[in-house]
């Protein structure tokens, strides 16, 4: 058992986003200090952290410097080259460790391992060349999408194939890129589970929130979602049993699909997520609180809610949204500081609180 | 009525304790930057904040950089020195303004202001020599309590007058500064209404709060507060009054006793207040954010209550009790990341949410 890091220590946090804005925030809570590690001016984490080095990921000296100013690193992103890893966890431990990345950073290995756990995922098949894609629409169905393998989010590096006429240009647009044929799943409606696991192996998961994306970009998560007792705990179990493979610490988002057949997995994130904002102010402890106590090897919150509430993400010009959703007393809003607004940028979310759970 | 401040704008914040740290992180929930002025190392809102001036009140060349790079300026208490805000209005709005400054710098300005507006307080009396002071135990009674008119909080600056004989102890106590005396309030308990105006003369008020306090420092503040309907609007109304009479812009901390004859005020404080702290996990909107709302020109939270919460001061060793109070799924911690436990140092707090309101 590792021990709890002490407050007044220092968490160092690649990425200075949004989410590492929050983690910030959440880290002042349990008196930690942030540093910030991004190659972007002016992110919107430094506004809330105690430093900020600004340096690419190949600047081996502003690595090990930034590893020398903290006592344990995390991140907010999964797509953190593989250089800088390998560096910095020869100095620091870095929490969720290098087998969640691996994971979660190719599409191709997530669903394998995945699968592997036994857990239900959407068809899939490897598609390296345009021939390949011939055999995948076989195996994984039409219609599907085909995604590029790495670096993929928010809708991004996908192509839909919805007759297989569709192939010639889905494969052009992955621009030679490692894909992957997704066969379409017949769901529902679509949740995600928040869970987290301390380093002591604990587990804790908020309860699954109900999404609607808007062109490929979340859109509202709400509280309580529509889900059985049932596919709750399935939900939870499954959330379990992923963390645990992975040996995990550290919050994680788990999007599943649910279906007639069951809790389908369509993707797993190795972080705080989108879709967890809503416990901001829903729970006493939230995800970015939850995700900061669990590097640092804190006991977890219990992930319960005291209130119910529809997270809405304010995105490019909803920002015009936000005059008005300043006067509703039921909703608090969250924005990221962001100098410039731009078409489909995340700006902020405005959590509204529905009641009492 | 005034612009509101655009979000991405930056607020300054004199002082750098816990109250400007909680400050900086509300304010970056609006998407605002902050900036704090404070002349002692390491500051605990510098850790969350974009920007820190460390430099003395009494450096205006200091004062006049911190306030070329802000655009509205605010503060987390109110003993700063006349010279520095007499150079500051002429650069910045600072909210609130000078008059309710003016008002709590002098415990006797601040009484003679109260009952000049009709409301109740304690029977006090100027104590400017020796010879005062035994008018005042005729006027004010006795027992009672000998106190700084200025630079007093959490205690300090005071002196308990329980028979005749000790006024001779109580004077010397003072060390020559100009003092008031209070007489006895026979209360059954301490409520206080943390209570919001903003620019356009809106008023909004958090429901009060019980406090109860050991070794004249706040211990807890628990709600609801023991109060009849009618209390609490006499409370409600009282605040008012006072903001409205001060043309003030921001959160008021605002104690009152409650006694058998009524409501009566203890004492004001200007600025967000610790007995205020519960509303961080009580309400959509906190009493940092409100005050962000009102110094920045935004519409107020209704100051409504999701959740009943018991806030526990954690002052100096308390802080042992830290691991505990982190596994209890029901406490929020918020700990300010001071360097040093120092007996009667305020280190954090901690919000026992009770369930629904």
């Amino acid at each position: 058992m590792t021990n709890p890091l002490p407050t007044g220590a220092t968490i160092g946090i690649l990425g200075g986003g949004q989410l590492g804005r929050m983690l910030s925030v959440a880290a002042s809570r349990l008196g930690f200090k942030c540093h910030i590690f991004e190659p972007g001016a002016n992110p919107p984490a430094g506004h809330v952290a105690d430093a900020v080095t600004t340096a690419s990921y190949e600047d081996d000296a502003a690595l090990r410097a930034f590893a020398d100013a903290v006592d344990v690193i995390t991140y907010e992103f999964e797509n953190i080259p593989t250089s800088a890893l390998d560096l910095l966890e020869t100095l620091r431990p870095i929490r969720p460790g290098r087998e969640a990345l691996r994971v979660s950073q190719d599409r191709l290995v997530e669903k394998e391992f995945l699968a592997g756990l036994g857990l239900k995922t959407a068809p899939f098949a490897d598609v390296a060349s345009r021939a390949d894609l011939d055999t995948a629409m076989e195996t994984a169905g039409v219609p599907g999408i085909l995604k590029t393998r790495r670096f993929g989010y928010d809708g991004k590096g996908q192509a839909r194939i919805m007759e297989v006429s569709d192939a010639d240009a889905a494969f052009e647009a992955m621009a030679g890129a490692p894909a992957i044929l997704e066969g379409f799943v017949d769901f529902s409606h679509e949740v995600s589970v928040i869970a987290a696991r301390g380093v002591n192996g604990e587990v804790a998961c908020f309860d699954p929130g109900e999404n609607v994306h808007r062109d490929g970009i979340l859109h509202t998560t709400t509280l309580p979602a529509r889900l059985s007792g049932a596919q709750r705990t399935d939900a939870v179990l499954l959330a379990g049993q992923i963390l645990n493979a992975l040996d995990y610490v550290g919050v994680m988002g788990v999007e599943l699909f649910v279906t007639p057949k069951g809790l389908i997995v369509n993707e797993i994130a190795p972080r705080v997520h989108n879709s967890g904002h809503w416990t901001q102010d829903g729970c006493v402890v939230d995800q970015f609180e939850q995700h900061i106590r669990a590097v640092a090897g804190w006991p977890l919150g219990d992930g319960s809610r005291h209130s119910n509430v529809e997270m809405l993400n304010l995105i490019g010009d909803d920002m015009d949204q936000v005059p008005e959703l300043a006067k509703d007393p039921a909703v608090a809003l969250h924005l990221y500081g962001k100098a410039e607004v731009k078409a489909g940028r995340k700006m902020g979310h405005a959590n509204r609180v529905l009641g009492a759970a």
